[in-house]
C-alpha cells in the first residue's frame, strides 16, 4: 500500500519516540480527566458519577481490509464503534485509549494517517484519548479501544428493561454499512483481475461511507434527553437488528414483532443490495455495523416521539411465550434468528 | 501445539456462545463493579474518589512465543503486566476488560486454558473481570487488557515528584526476566534442532517462572502504606531499569546515581546471565519485563525503610545538571542509556 521511499521508519523513532510524536498535540478538553497520556495509567475523577467502560477490537483480515479502507477512515471508525456502547447505554462517552499494534513495515506516515482519524473523531465527539500501547506486530494490524464514559445513576439504559407493550424503535436506516462492504469487495476483485480497472464506486458515498466511516449516534441520546424520554432498553447495531432485538427480548424475557414493511432502508441500500441480488430486510437483519441505536419506549411516551424524524418505530414487545417475530410485508410470521457478524463462523454475513 | 482430535472447534460455538462459555462462572466482588460483562458497556463506581486507567497490549512473536509460553500462564502475565501499571501509581487495581484475538484453528480448550490463567490473576488480587471482546484473528493471537484503579487523590504517585535527594529504590530483584528469556529461546532452538531431546531448564525454575509468570508487587504497594511512607515517585520496571530510572528523572527534571553494586539481582540470575557471556548488569539495566516497582523516598523516611527485605536503596535522585549515571563497581562513572524494550527496534533486547 505504501511506498517506502522518502518515508520514516519505526524504527527509527522507537516506541517511545513514537509515541510522543503521535501525542504532541493532544490538548485534554474533559474536566474529568486529571492526567493523560504519560504515566503508567490515567487518572479521571468522575465526582460519584457512574463510570462506563466498553472495549472493542478491529484486526486487520477480519474487521478491516487495507486494500479499501483508508487508514485515515479505520481510526475514525475504531473510535466510532467504541463510542457507540457507551451511547447504548444512554450515557456520554468522556475517554478512550487506543492500543495500536503494527507492522515495523508500516513507515510513520502511515501510522500518522490512522491517528489523523483517531483525532478527529475524538475532536468531534468531545472525547479526551489518555492513554494506550503502541507496538510491532509480525503481521498485520491491530487497534483495540476502550472507552470510558459517565452517566447519572438514573440514567443508564440496560437491555434489560424492556416491558410488554413498549415500542421498538432503531435510528437512522440498516444495512447501508453491509451493501457497502460489498460494493467494496466486489469493486476489489475487479482491482486484483485487472488493475487498470478504476473502481466504479460513483454515487454510492452513502452507503461506502456508512461502512468506512459510520457515526456513533450521540445525537439520538441527547434527542432524547431533550424530549425528555427515557428508554426502557437500549442497544446499538453493531451486528445487525435481528441479533441486537434478540439480546433486548433475552435480557428483559420478553418477546418482540417486528414489523418488515417499517423497518427503515435508504433507497441506495435497497437498489444495491437489489444489484447483488440480496434481500434488502435480510442485509438489514444481520448485515450489522450500522451503528445505529435500537431502543424501546413505553406507549405512553408514544405522543413525545410520534413526529421524530430520525428514528422509527418498528415494532412493539410482547410477553416471552410469544416469541421474536419478523411481520412480513405479506403478512407472514417468521421467528427472528440472529444471523449476524459471527467472527468464528465462516457461513455468517 | 494443540492435537484437533476431540476439541470444541470455536465456529461450533460463535462469538456470543464463546463469550457466555468463558464468563459463566464468573463472579464479581468489587463494590465499584455495578454492571459487568453482559450489555455494552460495564458501570463502575468510585464515589467520588480518582478513577485509574491502563492498557497494554500482548501480540504472539512479539511479545510471546507460544512455543515455550503455557496459556495459562499467558493468561495471568497479561493481567499482571496491566495490575503492575496500576500498582506504579500507588493505587488498587480492581476491574480488568479483556479482549482476544485468536485463529479459529485454537480449540476451545486452548482459550479455556487462556482465561483460566486471567481468571487465577483476577481472583489473587481481587480484581473484578468486567468486559472485552473476543474474536477471530487471521494469524497470531493478540490479547489486549485494560486495567481500571482507584485511589485518593492524596495517594497517587506520579513519576514527576523525584526531588533532589530522594532515595531510589527498586522492589525485588531484577534482570530475571531477561535471562529466564534467554534459557527459553535456547531450548527452542535444541528442540527444534532435535525434537527427541527434552529441555533442559533444571534447576532454573526461578528465572523461567520470572519470564513466564510475573507476580505484579502489590504487596509493596500495601507495605508502603503500613510503613507510612508515601514515595515521591514511581514506576514499574517493565522495560528495563535504566529505561524506567530516566523516565522519573525527565519528568522530574532531575537526575541520578545509581550504584551497580546496590542493583540486586539474584545468584540464579547472574549464573546465567554469565552462562550466556551476558553482564547481569546489563540484564538487570536493559532486560525489562521484571514488573517490579522502582521508586523514590525522601530521605527523611529512611529510618521507615531501613531494614526493609522486600526493596533496595540502589542510588539517589541529583540536580538536572548531574545528568543520569551508573556509577560501576570499579568506580567509573557512565551515563545511564535506555536500550531497554524497543518494539520497533531490532537491535534492542
Amino acid at each position: 500500500m505504501f511506498e517506502n521511499q522518502d518515508k520514516t521508519h519505526l524504527e527509527e523513532l522507537g516506541e517511545f519516540g513514537l509515541i510522543s510524536h503521535l501525542t504532541k498535540n493532544i490538548t485534554l478538553t474533559q474536566k474529568s480527566t486529571v492526567k493523560g497520556i504519560g504515566d503508567d495509567a490515567a487518572v479521571l475523577d468522575h465526582a460519584g458519577k457512574k463510570v462506563l467502560v466498553s472495549t472493542d477490537m478491529l484486526l486487520e483480515g477480519i474487521h478491516f481490509d487495507l486494500a479499501y479502507t483508508p487508514l485515515k477512515h479505520l481510526g475514525y471508525k475504531a473510535i466510532q464503534v467504541n463510542l457507540s456502547d457507551i451511547y447504548a447505554m444512554n450515557a456520554t462517552a468522556t475517554q478512550v485509549t487506543v492500543s495500536i499494534g503494527m507492522s515495523s513495515k508500516f513507515p510513520l506516515e502511515a501510522i500518522e494517517e490512522l491517528y489523523e482519524g483517531i483525532y478527529l473523531a475524538c475532536g468531534n465527539y468531545n472525547v479526551d484519548l489518555i492513554g494506550g500501547d503502541t507496538t510491532a506486530s509480525k503481521q498485520g494490524l491491530v487497534i483495540s479501544v476502550t472507552v470510558l464514559g459517565y452517566a447519572d445513576e438514573s440514567e443508564i439504559v440496560y437491555r434489560n428493561g424492556a416491558e410488554e407493550g413498549d415500542l421498538i424503535c432503531v435510528s437512522g436506516d440498516l444495512g447501508g454499512a453491509y451493501t457497502g462492504l460489498q460494493l467494496l469487495e466486489r469493486e476489489k476483485l475487479v482491482y486484483l483481475e485487472n488493475p487498470n480497472i478504476q473502481p466504479d464506486l460513483e454515487g454510492k458515498d452513502y452507503i461506502v461511507e456508512r461502512q468506512l466511516k459510520p457515526e456513533a449516534r450521540k445525537d439520538i441520546v441527547d434527542l432524547l434527553k431533550d424530549m425528555d424520554v427515557k428508554p426502557t432498553s437500549m442497544i446499538d447495531v453493531s451486528d445487525g437488528l435481528a441479533s441486537e432485538i434478540l439480546h433486548i427480548c433475552k435480557q428483559s424475557n420478553k418477546g418482540c414483532n417486528l414489523y418488515e414493511e417499517k423497518i427503515p432502508i435508504d433507497p441506495m441500500t435497497y437498489e444495491t443490495a437489489r444489484e447483488f441480488g440480496l434481500d434488502p430486510t435480510v442485509c438489514a437483519l444481520s448485515g450489522g455495523e450500522d451503528y445505529e441505536l435500537l431502543f424501546t419506549v413505553k406507549q405512553a411516551d408514544y405522543d413525545k416521539i410520534k413526529f421524530k424524524m430520525d428514528f422509527t418505530i418498528i415494532g412493539y414487545i410482547t410477553e416471552p411465550n410469544a416469541g421474536c417475530n419478523l411481520i412480513t410485508k405479506s403478512n407472514n410470521v417468521h421467528p427472528l434468528k440472529a444471523q449476524g457478524w459471527n467472527a468464528f463462523g465462516a457461513s455468517a454475513q
